[in-house]
């Protein structure tokens, strides 16, 4: 070997070890494939670059990420392994660069209008011995063709960024098992009261949408999302007859009923990791006036999470149907909760309330929609 | 820079590129360790290594894993941020070589009175912009002296390795959190069960112990523990008036009694990651003889692990005191159990409970060690 070719090659390998640790330095995917495709346009000097991820079960790949303008088009699209330059290399396990894609046999033509592909270089991705994906460049810059030593370079960058993928993936899938076992179990709960169907899902889904429009940053959105989940988790305490009470309860019963607050903070208060949560928990029932449950707290006493949930649960509550009185009106619940402001609910959480009842983004499709966005697994950066 | 020197660095950092996509290989904090020492053990020829892990709680180091004879000695020790050398390493952010270390001021005498250490080198781990610990190698072979290529070498293989150390703490840290949140949850559904205190832990650490004996792989105990943990949850349907009767029950209140297997399965049902457990959960009141519920299955069309949790989970009703009866002694539980083989129970099952009553291990103490073994995160190698 030359000393130039030496040197470029040391300089490669200084810079593919930095990029291996940078990939490994997060679990969050869109993080992981967002610096990944970065660092691979810059390491090859390409147009575009693309992950593909294989879903096993259907022997499919899709586009994973994609950068740039062909990402509009083509993030529905999915390729069958083994067609395609994208289904073969994920199939054979071989890299490959294909410089005039024209004159490919089983080149299927530019999936975006947009945009005009003339070479591609790609590159399988592995983890846990596994084939997981593809990482595919478009369209060297500044040259002609894609030469041996991209392919080694990105064989090289591939190494590193399959298990970097294929731990983000592992440690959303666990996340996302968390809050589906969690919200599974709330649900049990909530069916002991015959009232409530849906209850649940729809109070994490107002409280999220709330937070978020106040500005609440991911990680407190993240502790918001759980404790409204589990706002109601005590009432596994609350005897039968007072729960399933087809009328309003009496003094005697409405003062079980109120304990289902500690309790759901009892139950969650062993779990070290849950501590930031339990005051959305405990403090749901709290009224800015002091007058609320069960600590009679006051204004910024009460933790915000819990005025949160308040507004959300209260709102919840009006809007649906109960034995002793049908739903009120959306019109007439907005009302409510605007003349609750300063009293029962912080001020502060109304405002956002009345801007996303003003933009017709109080609904259930939008929180939904908020919540792929924030929590979700598939992007497009 | 001369040619050898270049090839010995082109060498070297092959072997890095290669180690760091080992190391992101895993998320399973044992295994990271596990290999971390043995590739810096070979890549820098040293005796012995340890990585220390600081707990930013106490501005503490503790030994995360350590190899060699040394082992036994050590693994509780604690050190001060900056008391020592890796103290320091780990204030600093510096890594060190210490060539004589009898005569450095800060050097603390051997720990270990077997090992008698020459040199020291010692590297800081960072993660997510944070310090996380140190690595440290001991005395290296076939020559005096650790040297700055040496260091080097470490120092950049100290760069993926704290990334994934921290992955792996991360996911393990989840993962304990899913487990306890379930448990907590668990518990609060038995809890309205005013008879059964306790029974959720007690019958998670029989499964496990019984799975064990049998020779499950930790995929299946990892199964056995959330199927056994769940295995009552679908009690949260059952009304007070069955569940809370201080007396047995009467034909109807036994029928819904007897749904809670069908409630638990469909409450997990809508979760697919859990689609493993589910079986154990709906089956662990079928007798081998077809006499259970809820389906009445026979012999091998009954799942494993709700074969195991039957056992379990009668062996303890039997040793707890009921309302309407006392708890058995144990010996008339075992010799009920043993009757039970073949029809009520599986005998293969009934084989591993024996084994473990005959050695004294069917006990809450060594189901906790066996659990903190297979599960915890302390290892040493």
């Amino acid at each position: 070997m030359d000393t130039d070719s030496a040197d470029q090659r040391l300089a490669d390998y200084q810079s593919l070890l930095e990029i291996g640790v940078e990939l490994a330095g997060s679990l969050d995917l869109n993080r992981v494939l967002e610096l990944a495709l970065d660092r691979a346009e810059k390491l090859c000097r390409a147009e575009t670059s693309s992950v593909w991820q294989l879903d096993e079960s259907s022997s499919e790949l899709y586009f994973r990420v994609v950068r740039g303008r062909v990402a509009g088009d083509i993030r529905h699209q999915r390729v069958k392994l083994g067609e395609g330059i994208v289904g073969r290399v994920a199939q054979s396990g071989e890299g490959e660069i294909v410089n005039d894609v024209r004159s490919d046999p089983r080149w299927r033509g530019d999936l975006a209008s947009a945009f005009q592909t003339r070479a591609i270089l790609a590159v399988p991705l592995r983890a846990r011995g596994r084939r997981v994906g593809v990482l595919q460049l478009l369209n060297p810059i500044d040259k002609e063709s894609f030469d041996l030593e991209d392919l080694e370079r990105m064989r090289l960058f591939a190494a590193p960024l399959g298990p970097a993928i294929d731990n983000a993936r592992l440690y959303t899938a666990l996340k996302s098992l968390y809050l589906d076992t969690v919200t599974a179990l709330a649900e049990a709960v909530e069916k002991r009261d015959p009232y409530t169907g849906g209850h649940v899902r729809r109070v994490v889904l107002y409280s999220v949408l709330l937070g978020h429009e106040m500005g609440l940053d991911y990680a407190d959105l993240d502790r918001l999302r759980i404790a409204s989940t589990l706002h109601d988790v005590g009432k596994i305490a609350v005897p039968d007859e007072v729960l399933r009470k087809p009328a309003p309860l009496d003094d005697n019963e409405y003062s079980i009923m109120k304990r289902h607050t500690i309790d759901g903070a009892e139950i969650l208060s062993r779990i070290p990791e849950l501590r930031d949560i339990l005051p959305g928990v405990r403090s749901h029932h709290e009224r800015l006036d002091g007058e609320g449950y069960p600590d009679g707290l006051r204004e910024e006493e009460i933790p915000l999470n819990a005025r949160i949930i308040a507004v959300a649960d209260t709102y919840d509550a009006m809007t649906s149907t109960r034995p002793y009185r049908k739903a009120l009106e959306h019109d007439v619940a907005v009302a409510e909760i605007r003349r609750g402001s300063g009293t029962q609910f912080c001020p502060r959480v109304v405002a956002a309330f009345e801007s996303l009842v003003a933009n017709g983004e109080l609904t259930v499709e939008t929180g939904r929609a908020v919540m792929a966005r924030l929590f979700g697994e598939t992007s497009q950066v």
